[in-house]
């Protein structure tokens, strides 16, 4: 059974929403979605750094479209593996958990891992939104996730997927 | 530059010092070491799983003798990830990057892994006392860290270490 990384931020949970949603109560103005594409979410966002140490940042995020269903059934088929970077946010570890147990209730304590570098996951398949993690992955097949910091960038060697749909045709 | 998987409890952490201590405020008796020799922490601690849930369980646990010196020297060395077994006790996870940052404040958390399963590890040398976590290693070399539960029981293809000072023999 092949083993698959799946990430949390900007691939699971829509964090996007969150820095959007949280800058517009905090300042008044909503920011257009041009304004941030291609930039790194807290060059995007610069009240970022603080919003994602705010109780709730995690904990409140959104299910990203179809990802319950389509990770429900890659969970029967594959080795599945939530592979999170929150430790440089400890107080997002709790709520990252209690996210996913309120979510992906299918999803065990034993297929969590909340690390700071992913450069010690063994796995076959990575699917995650930022290259620094797929760079340096060892397996063979790797999926990168469009959000708007990676949608000006070649996907290279990765396999660009837009939604849980399209991970679906690739994996299922 | 090799990269080892270094254990918290019972390698870095000395939970049983925790388990032994609580066992005796609650009950009044002490338990004498040979009672708990060869039976795993729960079966040696009926209240043990209990008590893992308490408040400052990990968090006032006392550090392993010489750990911090030898662990601050492989560090310099190696690639050093601090791999526990933590999302069965969720509220473990804060208590124990606390705990790590207080009495190993060289360890960025970039190089903290806490996860349930560890076999998605990816590392050369593993030192940690639970054979289920050895055994299902991919890398080289295995360290087994002498724990009460794991006394009685051969080594077999792992290297038995009694102390940090051991482990400096292997690997400094």
């Amino acid at each position: 059974m092949k083993r698959i990384a799946v990430d949390m931020d900007g691939v699971l949970a829509d964090v996007y929403s969150q820095f959007f949603n949280l800058h517009e109560q905090q300042t008044g103005y909503r920011k257009a979605p041009e304004e941030v594409v291609g930039k790194l979410e807290f060059e995007a966002f610069e009240l970022g750094p603080q919003h994602v140490l705010s109780d709730g940042f995690f904990l409140n995020a959104p299910v990203m479209q179809d990802s319950q269903a389509i990770l429900q059934k890659l969970n029967t088929l594959y080795e599945v593996y939530i592979v999170s970077a929150a430790t440089e946010f400890p107080k997002s570890l709790a709520e990252k958990q209690a996210w996913l147990n309120q979510h992906f209730p299918f999803i065990s304590w034993k297929q969590m891992v909340f690390c700071g570098s992913k450069n010690i996951i063994h796995a076959d398949i990575m699917i995650d939104d930022h290259f620094k993690n797929l760079d340096h992955f060892t397996g063979k097949t790797t999926l990168l996730f469009s959000q708007p910091h990676n949608a000006l960038q070649e996907s290279g060697r990765h396999i660009r997927v837009d939604t849980w749909k399209d991970i679906a045709v690739q994996l299922l």
